[in-house]
């Protein structure tokens, strides 16, 4: 299937979850990723987000769909941002 | 349609485009928005802002989708951030 997780978490765990999410998703904006990608693998995703995560103040969203077709993306202004030159 | 709406912007300006998509879009996480809205509406979004981005810094992503039962969404975490008391 086809995600778009987007996530907001506090500063110190940032970088934890960019570093986790890039491991299985692509990156396309700050805090958001998208990509195909398995229930068994967004479930391991998802379980090591739970070991550093804030229930009570950080939280991650995603969206699924079954075809990557269904979904029209349109990007303005600065794709990625240039993040990859931060890091 | 039904849109998720994501942006990345540099401080000065996330202020107004937190307060201009809260006009056309529902507030899902911190830099994220979602929600019914026809073509001509979120051009008239976006053209509004157009008048302020500033394109080699900041993006905004759009994913359409015709159906929202097409995308299953996941919430972990703190839903809505609390940002509404941060306003």
């Amino acid at each position: 299937m086809y995600v778009i997780l987007v996530y907001d978490m506090g500063e110190k765990r940032v970088a934890k979850m960019l570093k986790l999410c890039r491991k299985y998703l692509n990156w396309i904006q700050n805090s958001v990723f998208e990509g195909e990608i398995t229930e068994v693998k967004l479930k391991e995703l998802l379980s090591q987000a739970n070991m550093f995560l804030k229930p009570e103040k950080d939280s991650i969203i995603i969206f699924k769909s079954r075809e990557e077709r269904w979904l029209e993306k349109e990007i303005i202004g600065n794709e990625k941002n240039n993040l990859d030159t931060l890091l």
